[in-house]
């Protein structure tokens, strides 16, 4: 198995793919970027790639979501929850007083904004491509400091000036592992779901129509966002994580109702949750076996 | 074919009967009540009954649905609109200034109970089984008048002081026909479907539900009546018609979500609706072709 | 006070009557039917009337539901939940096997008709204005028997050939007390509120967005029935009761919402719970607290 | 008036900026960051600032709707939509064989993807703090070339080596102008309404509930977006814009019903929409005179 990644070395993508058990049998390939990442799947040059998909403090990764809305489909088939913990990494020897620039990647640079105003009221920062990649900036004298994942401090001969800078300490990334489309990941019982609904534009109180399809299953959602389908302001799909697995009858009939009446249904996955938790509590009449009695007196009431 | 209804001869069920083209060449049988025809057809004695639904004016007769509710199933295999007309009958040469005593069914009395009021202020209403039974009785001289269909004042010899003496003239009262369980009646695409929630106790909002079941699946709901159970106030079932053939994938899609949910759910069939009219307009994605394109979607997901 | 009801006396409206302490220093006014006890208050000859709502066997009493929806306007001011048992009555010296006929009213009739099957089979039934006048008519030798209300073979002179032949044991009627307009009756906290709502007739869902208004403010309803505006088939209004007092904010909020979307909604009352009872427990921002710090806050934000 | 807006000069807040007429008699403050505009405004060293909400194709401004979402209070006094045009701007007589450096701000390089792929595939990308800023460090001699808006080679004395490189053409980016509190601006019939609710984090449905008050009032909304609150993965806000003034009756009392349901409401005003249009269409009984009927009634019926 080929790991594509958001590179260089010592990105919390990478951090987060070496989670992965079965990754220390394959190969792992940095990319430039999410985009490259992910198009190293459809390519087959990848079998897999691992990605970020939100952060419990900057929100989803639009770039992400985008990618997954649109292009060759692509599967979800593993989450991995990342704590994210930002040190300020400098050359050995570099005090704070010296520091009067620093690069870090944009999202790092949103979760740490308010500790650099405090603490580097008078730096410059500047934007990178990666976390990993402005350490090895820092590395070759570009910048002073870079904010960036412990683990970038080790691979480029960092030191730490400062640890856990976040603005909000506990701060979750959650990465997902993609394939190209194949058998689904089996029913744990604790799964989740992604999809994207294309609303049919024609039609006021779209969104509310889909929430009820899923309210009235007893499925919940995790997660609802937004995103403009690109064609013109006020025109948005909607990216959805919700409760259960494609093979819970709730969440397949949830979703063909969903097919119905929307524009597009994409389906993205259903894949274990990467917390441990409980099953979810369903309403009564939203198990399988609710389901599955109700379609045998349906066929035979038909047959008459 | 025998065919029970509410006697005696000359019953507004006995005129919905005749309306049937079938029934010219079985038999027929009148009977005491309107519990004693649905027994009829539930001991086989008859293979189908003629019952009043509802009125336009009165509204539904409980009677009917609390027996269509509970006991022996039955399926509704055809309905019949008869536009209501009452005359006063009385014996040939009676003249209104000598009518002291008037016999009628109660669901007639209430339907000319202004009129009565009106024009016979001082008169004594009586009530009887039913509006043939009153024309009997003023036969026979028990009383000085009846309020009756027409064709009773022909079968008993009366004549009419007044006729069309409704108080809402243009009243129908919709008949349905009986049958035990057996092949649906073919969908023609103009169809109604008949059945019984049983609502759990334990749940707020269920009434609210179940419509909601309805509603997302583009199915209208031409009638909806709460019973109560019997158990105690504010204990309730409700009687449904809805628009559509439980063989239209939205109408069994939405019964097989009312058997998840509710208690308890009673199937009284599908039927060609009475009146002529045209084929239910769905909104986009409640069709046949809709639902079976969401199900081989769903099935090819599934399978990965 | 002048209390009006049905009679005669000896009716289950007398003693529903009764149950109400400050009748006894009023003046109590037997009508010849639920009509005449309405127009009696419409019309200033009585001052109140008690008239049944609805049974726990039965179901609402379809006539006092029509009288209260169009007419003058009266209000519900009290409810007297009265328990309902049946005896036969007999002249005395009269045996079970020399009863040949049966009279009574036809509510009574629907309540104990399995009893009189099972032991009376081969009698034949009689319907009366009133169980009352059923017991009158045996007095006077017309019938062979009434099924009445205990106090009305006292009242009667008749003797009980059998006691509690209700088919469902522990059936209780509901009564209402009726006013001309007047100030409302104090909220309790465990109040119901009722009312009618004809919907929009050009509007699809219009009772799904009505039963939307109470729950979005979390008002349970307690009672929903339809009735036929007697226009024609299909066309309905909406009799309701729900839990709380328009002193409620949120009940006012509800009817007032009511009052917007439907063709025109008619208020019939507050009044005190007839049974003893646990205030409604409300989801979190639906009491008058909640709704009062909302309007502050919007009248803050307008003001700017 | 001093207004605030994310500087240097020539980036496409100062282009939405020059549209608005009042600007031309005030002063203009070029920012480092929106965070440094928004302030600005809170400390009263401006007056208003422009900043970006959303773009038809990069979706809303995550930074722009977290900084409104918490902090002091601001009003929306104002929106401007803007056409963006991105340019690739070099030094005059820089061959497109020469360009190896690209630099831009991450929202553009978002818009110009997959032309930069396309045309630029050898291309480094590098990330800038503006449009504007990429245009300067170009005209340094840091970078080859800037995707910058037109106005910036102006501003910047480079060259358009490319016009009109946006993967999206008719892309808008949607800016308002912000103000602290104070008079709302006044309705003009065709306005907007901006929000954040904050769901109580122990009710399932949440969404679905707050969906439903707007609803139900016939409110329209044209954008809602979740944002995470920073506390963890799974509890989010919502940004809305609605259609309506605060003024209008069901906009008003939509939100005071949130505010009811909600832990937290947030308003951040009503303003004219940036584009000539209808006012919205309104179901029957949303507009202001049926909500003044209903609240006249109401008071009358309370009245007694």
């Amino acid at each position: 198995m080929r790991y594509a990644y958001l590179g260089p070395e010592g990105t919390f993508a990478e951090a987060a793919l070496r989670t992965i058990p079965e990754v220390a049998e394959g190969e792992t390939l940095p990319q430039r970027s999410v985009h490259a990442a992910i198009e190293a799947v459809r390519s087959g040059a990848a079998d897999a790639a691992v990605v970020p998909l939100e952060n419990s403090v900057e929100g989803s990764v639009a770039s992400t979501l985008d990618e997954l809305a649109t292009g060759g489909p692509l599967r979800i088939v593993r989450e991995v929850l990342l704590p994210v913990t930002f040190s300020l990494l400098v050359r050995p020897g570099t005090a704070a007083a010296a520091v009067r620039t620093v690069a870090t990647h944009p999202h790092a640079e949103a979760q740490t904004r308010r500790w650099l105003r405090e603490h580097l009221p008078a730096a410059e920062v500047n934007l990178t491509s990666s976390t990993a990649a402005a350490a090895v900036a820092v590395g070759r004298g570009e910048y002073d400091a870079a904010v960036a994942a412990p683990i970038a401090g080790a691979r480029s001969g960092l030191a730490a000036l400062a640890e856990d800078i976040a603005d909000n300490p506990g701060a979750v990334t959650r990465f997902v592992l993609l394939t190209r489309p194949g058998p689904l990941p089996a029913r744990t019982g604790v799964d989740r779901t992604s999809l994207v609904a294309f609303i049919r534009d024609d039609r006021t109180g779209a969104l509310l129509e889909v929430l009820t399809e899923f309210a009235v299953r007893g499925v919940n959602l995790s997660r609802i966002e937004s995103r403009p389908t690109g064609e013109r302001l006020g025109r948005y799909c909607f990216s959805i994580d919700c409760e259960g697995h494609l093979a819970d009858a709730r969440v397949g009939d949830a979703l063909a109702a969903l097919h119905r009446i929307c524009a597009d249904v994409r389906f993205l996955g259903s894949y274990p949750r990467g917390a441990a938790g409980a099953p979810p509590s369903l309403p009564p009449g939203r198990d399988d076996a609710a389901f599955a009695a109700a379609a045998d007196w349906l066929r035979t009431l038909r047959a008459g």
